[in-house]
Formats: structure tokens, sequence, C-alpha cells
């Protein structure tokens, strides 16, 4: 495939969409390429359907395996129907979450394991890999504090719960730092936005200096 | 668990739904435990919705591996929901299909490899093993006139992918049959529907004398 596939990763809070908000607009300016910004499901009708099943309130409780096969289901036709047509193309696709949030949430956050999950991302994805993945690194505390105070400002109500399973999902994301360091490219993102935004976007002309250059 | 878990596959007008229609009452009245009957999604909400997304149609198609995602997720639902309490009951489910029928349809028929959807059915199944697997076997002429018969006895007008797409799913039946000797027992289902039945009786009342005894 033509096209250059880049990740955006990290825990809820760690500025993945409001860095990217920031960043594309840049990006675009940088390049005479397509770039094609998606997140599962994408607008892709089957994929959205899915992702309504998973989310719909139910009488009885969704399984978290049938979860993670609805969660591989949705990204298998986001992936066939958007991404990668777009890489055919030649596009630029930024996403803003992939397989490694399946890792991360259901294979070490829920415990369903990391190795079982990605071999049922592998069986959706057919070994399709982003060439970049940008992780955006935050501790559990503070990143659910900015969740709890963009929602409804209850800074001091972090739940217990909540925050062990953060825990878990952010050391499943250093896991996968560790296991595919050519991949993945760690950015603290504790730091205030624009430090967070201007370490991504050095990283994304580091990377790929034909494709962004610095005007 | 304490019950016990039979199924019954094989190629579409084999004969399985005609054979469970007779052989059920019977069994009821052979023994005194508990007796489900089941197939998937069997009426447990998140599963039907999930086959209500398989089945709907769409402006775009289904990708073949997001159905057997999808497919293993109905799956898992209503295993967790209703085969499992049963079998921890105490009860004796017999169920009109199970991952066989994913192995041979997904797998074989349409080509994504018996052992990759072995795989994601695991991880749906956690390795949950029918007891005894009832295959009635059925060439592909026959199986597909039957079926042609009752809907619109169009008994010629077989088409001829419908014709190899039969061959591919009884061959992986037949495979299937060489690697569990010990679990899939075969009848031979092209016999007139009272023959079936009776070896079907015979086979239940073989494996499982203490719990069925012919009265
Ligand atoms: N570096 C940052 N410093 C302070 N607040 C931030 C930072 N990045 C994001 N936020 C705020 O945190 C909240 C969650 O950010 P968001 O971009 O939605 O994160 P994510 O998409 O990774 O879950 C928002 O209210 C956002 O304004
Ligand atoms: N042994 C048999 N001989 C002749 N016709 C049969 C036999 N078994 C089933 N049929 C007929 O074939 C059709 C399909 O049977 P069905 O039980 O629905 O098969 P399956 O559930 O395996 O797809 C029905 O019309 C049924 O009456
Ligand atoms: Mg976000
Ligand atoms: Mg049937």
């Amino acid at each position: 495939m033509k096209g250059i596939f880049i990740t955006i990763e990290g825990p809820d809070g760690a500025g993945k969409t409001s860095v990217l908000q920031e960043v594309l607009p840049q990006l675009k300016e940088m390049t005479r390429r397509e770039i094609v910004a998606t997140r599962e499901p994408g607008g892709i009708p089957i994929a959205e359907e899915i992702r309504e099943v998973i989310l719909h309130p139910k009488n009885t409780a969704m399984d978290e395996r049938t979860e993670a096969l609805l969660f591989a289901a949705s990204r298998r036709q986001h992936l066939v129907e958007k991404i990668i047509p777009a890489l055919n193309r030649g596009a630029i696709v930024i996403a803003d979450r992939f397989v490694d949030s399946s890792l991360a949430y259901q294979g070490a956050g829920r415990g369903l394991g990391m190795d079982e999950i990605a071999q049922i991302n592998l069986f959706a994805t057919e070994g399709i890999t982003p060439d970049l993945t940008i992780y955006l690194d935050v501790d559990s505390e503070t990143g659910l504090s900015r969740i709890a105070n963009s929602r409804m400002n209850e800074v001091n109500r972090l739940d217990l719960d909540a925050m062990s399973f953060h825990q878990r999902v952010r050391h499943g994301y250093l896991k996968l730092l560790e296991l595919y360091p050519e991949r993945i490219k760690k950015v603290d993102a504790r730091l205030s936005l624009p430090f967070v935004i201007e370490q991504v976007m050095e990283l994304l002309v580091d990377e790929f200096p034909t494709e962004f250059s610095d005007v």
C-alpha cells in the first residue's frame, strides 16, 4: 500500500482528541498528500451498528469476550471500508485509537490477556499494522482528573475502580511500548497541551521528513 | 459442569432440524434429566441483536472476517447466558449447530481457514467443547435439492456457486470428523428421515446408556 498509517494511542484523558484537533490542520499545511483522520467506527454503517450493540443498555450484561469480539468486528469493517482504500490511494491515515487500544483496554484493563486479544485482532487486521504509533503517556491520576474535570468538575471524586482499571490500561500500553519500540513512540502527555502538541509535531516531522516539511 | 453437551451438525438440508423435532420428545420420555434444546442466537437479546447485524441488508457489503467475528460474538453470549447455566444445573443441552458450523462454513466454505476460525472460536468458548457431536452427512446434490424442494420446488435450478460452496462445507465437516473421531460421530443422512432418526437415537442410547434407557 502506498499510504502511511499513523495511530495515536493512550489512556482516557491523555489528550488524543485534543492533540489531533490542533495537529491535523498543521499537518495539512505541511504536506501535499491527502490526509484522512478517522476513529472507529468512522461512519461505516456496519461498524456503527456493531458499536450500537456494544453501547446499547441491555436487560442482561454483555460478556467481556463478546465485547472484545464485537470491537474486533467493528474494527475489521472500518479497516476494510475506510482505512485500506485510503492507504491504497496513497493517503496519510491518522487514526484516533486502533488495535493497541484493545490490547490495553480488553487485554490488560479487563484482564482477558494481551496475547489472546492480539490473536483475534490479527484475524481482524490480517497483519495490517501502523507505520507509526504515537503513545500519549499520562499517569492515571492526571488522566482521570482531566476527564472528571471536563465532565462535571468532580476532580476529587475519582472512584477506586476507575483508578485501578486506568492503571492496568496504562501498564498495558507501557508493555506494548517495550515490545514494539520501533513502531511506538512515547510522548509525555502530563505536560500542558501546547507542549504535548509540540512534541507530537516534532515526532511526525522527524519520522516522515519528506512528507511533512516545516515551512 | 454436571450436564451433558450434545451438538448436531451438518450442511444445509442434512436434516438437523427435522431430526431434532422427532428425537427430542423421545429423549424426554427416556430420561429424568432436564433437556434444553437450543440453537444460536437462542432468544438471548444481545445474541439476537448481533444476528440482526449479520442478517441486515446494507448499502455496503459485510466483510467475511467481520461476519466470522460476529458469529463468534453471538455464540459467546448464547454460551454464557444459556448453555453454561443449563450445564451447571445438570441439564442435557442439545444444540442445533455450534463451533463446527463456523469451522465448516466460514473456515472451509468461505475459505478463511479452519485453523484461524478455530482460534477466534476458542477465544469465544474458552475451550468448552461438546461431549458428543452428531454429524449428519449428506452429499451436496441431495442436501441442496432438499432445500430447493422445501422452498419452492425448483429441484433442477441449483446454482453452481451454491453447489461448490456446499461441497467445501461438507469437506470441512469430513475433515473435522477425521480430526476428532472420538467426539464427532457420523450418521448417513442420505437415507430417508425415519432411518436417520433411528440411527441418531441408537447413537445417543449407545453413548449415554445411563441417561437414555429404552423403555
Ligand atoms: N496536556 C493537557 N493538559 C491539560 N488538559 C488536557 C491536556 N490534554 C487534554 N486535556 C483535557 O483533558 C480532557 C480529555 O482530553 P481528550 O483530548 O478528550 O483526551 P483523550 O481523547 O485522550 O481521552 C479534555 O478536557 C482536554 O481539554
Ligand atoms: N432424511 C431426509 N430425507 C428426505 N428429506 C429430508 C430428510 N431430512 C430432511 N429432509 C427435508 O429436507 C429439508 C431440510 O431439512 P432440515 O431438517 O431443515 O435440514 P437442516 O436443518 O439440516 O438444514 C426439509 O424440507 C426436510 O423435510
Ligand atoms: Mg478522545
Ligand atoms: Mg435447520
